[in-house]
């Protein structure tokens, strides 16, 4: 052993988070030893209080320190457009824009065959019930455009078919500012086909 | 606030480390809440130990969890020969190498006129005194070539000048398996003026 046993204990422990190999969880582990005091004390603390504290927000999935999230809690937002989305960096994604001022619902998956993931195994229960207690429902489906997040779409469809509900995705495109060149052949040719009239 | 109060803590804390931006701290958060319970237990308590148990040797000014280090501590090293190092880190490579059969001493800096940093200020005047106990010393500067590194080997070459103590620094030169045409001029400039001749 190199390190003092504490130290490679550190170590290890880092090298557990994604993308952290060996020589990177070394490096943080040696900066732990400059950190003041009080810094290393609310590290652990923070450590053990999130995974206390924080669950799933019982109504939309979204994360939580009690039964419903401050999303879902707040009475200034449209509770009747919810935004569908795979996980919960989708919803953080879209609350930094800032824009949206509607409710989420996190599936925590997709629908995925080659993964046995099927429409039971992801919170998709919870969102029909949801919808069954709005008057004027409104879903965005902000699921990706993979083969899991397209089924996933259609497969909501198909729920809501005979209900009222109205029901968009997210727009497909070229990205803001991208160059036309280096898009792919799938992005241009959606971007072709779901073309703007400007004017007429 | 986007994430729950005890997330966002987390978030602060990884942040605090050198070389995890906002992004990187948000999704090792995130990951820390799929961690197991014991996992989280163990990385907190790590935390706490590393900060409470982990001090500089007294004797070489390397990591331990006591007064000496466990490289002081081993008997079956040669502790006439003493690699002097910059800082920690290097004593981990060589220790990595394996093949280095000395002990160490950690200098914690290199002279640095241009940031006030004087032989006063690093750890060589512990380095003075071991020397004078050791019967044959030799020693091994392994500080790099910049000028601070070269203005400590003069320093330490001086301080040692009548004494008898055998001093090497780490040989310069071509990297190995390094591709020649995509060496710097100076290093080039040395491993020519460093040749070393393979027959006669």
């Amino acid at each position: 052993m190199i390190y003092p046993p504490s130290l490679e204990n550190l170590i290890n422990s880092f090298k557990k988070l994604p993308g952290i190999g060996e020589k990177n969880a070394e490096r943080l582990a040696l900066a732990v030893l400059d950190f003041k005091n009080d810094d290393v004390e609310a590290f652990a603390n923070s450590l053990l209080e999130v995974k206390n504290k924080v669950e799933r927000c019982h109504i939309c999935g979204y994360l939580s320190e009690g039964d419903t999230c401050s999303i879902c809690q707040n009475e200034f937002r449209n509770h009747e457009l919810i935004c569908v989305t795979e996980d919960v960096k989708s919803v953080v994604s879209f609350e930094k824009v800032g824009s949206f001022q509607g409710v989420y619902h996190v599936l925590n998956g997709l629908i995925s065959p080659a993964d046995d993931i099927g429409p039971e195994n992801i919170n998709l229960q919870s969102l029909e019930k949801r919808v069954e207690q709005l008057k004027n429902p409104e879903l965005i489906l902000a699921l990706k455009s993979t083969i899991e997040g397209e089924t996933t779409t259609l497969y909501i469809q198909k729920i809501f078919e005979n209900k009222k509900v109205a029901i968009s995705r997210l727009s497909y495109g070229i990205p803001m500012g991208a160059e036309i060149d280096y898009l792919d052949i799938l992005t241009l040719d959606k971007a072709l086909a779901d073309r703007k009239q400007i004017s007429s």
